[in-house]
């Protein structure tokens, strides 16, 4: 496989990673239709743990079996299948080498009352199933933060001692964070930052709204005059905040829209030189012929062709 | 022993299990008169941790003595005995290789004020033990699940990595959980769900009633008709909730009630699909003799036979 | 020495054990004037640690010197000393080889505020000071049981790995016990069980009570008739309570009376089938002359000679 | 190189570090415009992390590169560049070798509401990436100073025995001191000499005002009549309190102020005998060409040139 | 060097312990004007750690140099120096071999608001420092014993396994004792005994007053008719519960008097048979002749020449 320029120059940022990292990130950056041109889609399918199996899949009974969703990334042409230890064990010898795995070793679950994660499986799980990357969510602004910020220090340094990519989820909540404040233009931007220093090689964030949370902040976007009218301005914002741009940003689907929303928010994301999606529920929530279809939809997008 | 077509297909789902593991699951799977079949029944001895000495065994004295329960479950042609530390150490060099054992690793009390259990027992411990498996509680919905998660995290790897089985008892509890909730339809697909994500091989849930807890599930359950109305039909849910049916889930008897409950109850296990039972006090709570009739009744349901 | 055949056959209930812990084990069972008999009398001084030296010694000054406790134990003939790694570190080169020791490796304090104990010495203390068995207190029914668990758990496992034995002194208190429910019959029963559950070689409790504690097992106790007017009945429960008598279990000296009322409550342990006694105060809180003579009283006892 | 008398006594009071250490000392003392003169100017970027992107880098956006940092600082001649670890990956490639660099193991939050910071990174992260130093903060004061303290003594030995320095940022806060009492005299001066009683190489502390905080303290400066009148005073008084000026100690910026109070505050501290600035804000969120101007002029004012 | 006939006699009763920390006491015991006499004088100076350098040295600035300490200790003929990690590692080259040292691995801080303390270092900094042996705080009665006793477990173990010694600082504070009962004698004497039993070779306690704090002592301490109403008496109750006199105790200075109130502590302490004292402040906080002059004095005394 020849690795494109556009994956070499991306691959060149990670310039203290060890060939086995920059391979692993390869693997992701050059797999399906997407492939080589330095934007990605990701399945990531956690949330029967965050929400239970009927919440998740009883809409479309097909996906209770973990099968169906590494068919539906491969069949989709996507870029990577990110999952808990149980769902990739199910699937890792099956479709061995077909598609790279994130294996999410940390989740919540709306069982909890705290705003803390249970760290579920290890870099050793990531290595004997073949994984190319460990995910892991923090949450900026929660009392757990720092504890969640001690693991995921110990986890990535492993992963990379061992060649993995380290894909951080950077959700804020809980502390005095508001509801609204959660998607801020400010507080998405931190998170990003944060989850750079903190030595990510791809951040996941939601699309941030323009509103501002914390008021030294907003101080500064308005003095600066940092553009927040239009989403690919603000997510211009957040590439900004992730090192320059010099690490992959992805972006989950946010909240429930129309199809024809998600489009547009995924024409933000890439006019504002995001470099991919990360989408769980408007996938296996809805048919497998109508998943394609969307999926098909997005990767043109991304492609410039739609 | 040839391995039948029905225990060859169940193994194969545990795909990215090493073969060590694989010996050990097939180790229960063919043991007993249900050897082969693709149900299983286990005897636990794990109340007198629970509950203490009388209140588990006064009423049949001779089941203080640990090596009753080693040859009780040998003389049903049961599928394995799980029992903490202490019981299994007791028998472990007299019956050894007579019958699969899952050591209990961890254990509450009735003394306790918590909704925890004490790791009472290691890997180590089972290995040197001749265990074919290891046990493991959690309780969903408890403040301490995930810090029991955490440490079944690291069980489970040891467990696996040393080529035993993992069980674990999912027993939702605490937290924000109503008494009936414990044992909701919403609440025991969840728990199930949460143990297959968590690497279990297999899974222990209580038989759910048709109450649904959670209000978001409740929903769900409304819109999607998940039918509930009869137990094989819960029992069924549950099964798919386990990846599909491709982890094994048993069920425990549940509340007290007369012997033609408990069968009927066996039998909508049985016709839901579900892969068998564990039936602790029920059997070592009356005499030997009634106990080998009860549970020879319950092996005929599951051959389909009563 | 030739190992009695009682002594074999109560060695033979330890059929997981090592020949290393079995010989320990051997050594304790086979030590002092009740060598042999099945019966042993263990000197334990840790009430320095828990009352202070003063109102440990004061009544007695030689007391004071760690060697003075060594020589008692000799003198009398007794199976065992038991103490915390200070006292064990001053006596165990002057008397290596003269009598087992069992290291005592944790202690409560009467400064303490908690239900807790602190860990004062690890297996490698043990070891290189020569011990027979290391020993470890719980507190069923503290809030702190479940971490007092797990520390026992750890420390068993590296205790019997190294050959030692493991002594468990199981002493309720704390959580919603009553103080009369701290001897209770029913909470008695529970401790040993519990001990022998998490793979105690020797079990240490108080002689019970006949006062019932739990309200769950007092309707069992009644049902069943469970003979507990006398002390030896009552003991009888405690030994069935610990495997049907397949595990050592002792009883320390309650709480202060004659020397008459020690002997009966002596007799009544004999009667009853329990093991043996652990009399520390009693023994060293009187002049040495009179506590050999005490001492000698008791072992007649345990002969079946008094 | 030949390094300098001056340096080469500065080294002689680490005394019992081995060349390794002494080797990476003398890279950061002898670096850059002020190499061999004894003083040092550091540039530290993790405002990031505790101020967020926007507040550290919109007034100046090319500085959202953590490129830019790297670059600035090699080209004003400085003497180490200090950030977390996802700013000294992103250049510890390109600029290998052009200057020192010290790995910030620890930050904070303005997320979080704890006086607490996060162990981010790790010695063996320092060492893979050539860093000559660990850099850490701790909080005297504050509720959680003990374990600050109790993880810095971990990464400090385990620094020491790779070769690498410590530089220790020792900002009081919490507890019960008062904003004002965050920089009295005497709480610098014992943060100061808690840093080096520690066994910190380097000791970074903000500029002390007159303010005493603690009664104990302010009693004795009366009595023995400190000087605290002017700044280079209260300087010496610093330098005294580092073990009689055997350790390197220097200064942050201090509260905002304009340029020529920021070189009057430098030749305060040049006067008073400190060893130098870390100057973080001052140097980044101004135009690249003024930042070099004025680090031109402290330059010089530590060269005695102004 | 020649061991001496009394050092001979104080070193066999640490029978346990391996020639390695036979030796390091031996060469506390044999070292300066004491040396040999089984009498010893201890220089700590942690007083910076705990109140800051300005209340510990100002009144002495020469003392805010590391090397000052040293060379007194040196000077005056003392037994030992004990002090923090970097105080150690400004002076362990420049007077390697000169005399034995301490290093105080935990320290407490008057910013602090819990009675705890931080470990400062570790048993493999006092090897790289050429230290004879660690010295360790615990509080008695404080919340935080039960931690602070295992912490000084796994120090102490590690300690002896290489050979040092290890020093035990019993300060009784916290949990419901009375400001008056930290210094009580039953406290103090419990302080003394506990330390011993825990497995220190030297014991620092405070020279106890005549109250009595803990009702069931006091009670003992009337029937037995303990001698308190002279220091001399109390001091020889202290050696007495510090295993009859086989564990060497030392005082510290007590609270602030005349030098003739010291030496008359001092002659108390000789008179009821202490071992030595540890002397900081008084030390430090006087010109360095006036020093020399007391600590001569005081060494007179123990020599029964004052």
């Amino acid at each position: 496989m020849k690795i494109t320029q556009r994956v070499r120059k991306m691959l060149s940022y990670y310039e203290s990673d060890s060939p086995g990292t920059k391979t692993n990130l390869a693997r992701i950056l050059m797999q399906g239709r997407l492939g080589g041109s330095g934007k990605l889609v990701i399945l990531p399918v956690d949330q029967g743990f965050e929400h239970g199996p009927a919440r998740s899949f009883a809409i479309n009974p097909d996906a209770y079996d973990p099968h169906y969703h590494w068919q539906l990334a491969i069949d989709a042409g996507l870029s990577a299948f990110a999952s808990p230890l149980g769902m990739i064990e199910a699937g890792a010898d099956s479709f061995a080498g077909a598609i790279p795995t994130i294996l999410k070793v940390n989740s919540s679950s709306s069982h909890a009352m705290t705003k803390d994660q249970a760290v579920t499986a290890t870099v050793k799980d990531a290595l004997r199933l073949g994984c190319a990357a460990i995910g892991f969510t923090i949450y900026p602004g929660s009392d757990h933060q720092f504890e969640m910020i001690e693991e995921l220090r110990e986890l990535a340094l492993e992963a990379k001692s061992h060649g993995l990519a380290v894909v951080v989820w950077s959700y804020p909540r809980g502390g005095n964070l508001s509801k609204e404040g959660e998607t801020a233009l400010d507080v998405t931007a931190y998170a990003a930052h944060k989850a750079a220093l903190l030595g990510a090689h791809i951040i996941k964030v939601k699309p941030p709204t323009a509103h501002l949370e914390q008021a030294e902040a907003a101080k500064v976007y308005g003095l600066e005059n940092i553009p927040a009218t239009t989403l690919s301005a603000r997510i211009a914002h957040i590439v900004q905040s992730s090192f320059a741009g010099k690490r992959i940003v992805i972006f989950s689907g946010g909240a429930a829209k129309g199809l024809e929303g998600l489009y547009d928010e995924i024409r933000a994301i890439r006019d504002g030189g995001g470099f991919g999606s990360i989408i769980g529920r408007n996938t296996f929530q809805r048919p497998r012929e109508d998943a394609l279809v969307m999926l098909n939809n997005i990767i043109k997008i991304y492609q410039n062709k739609a």
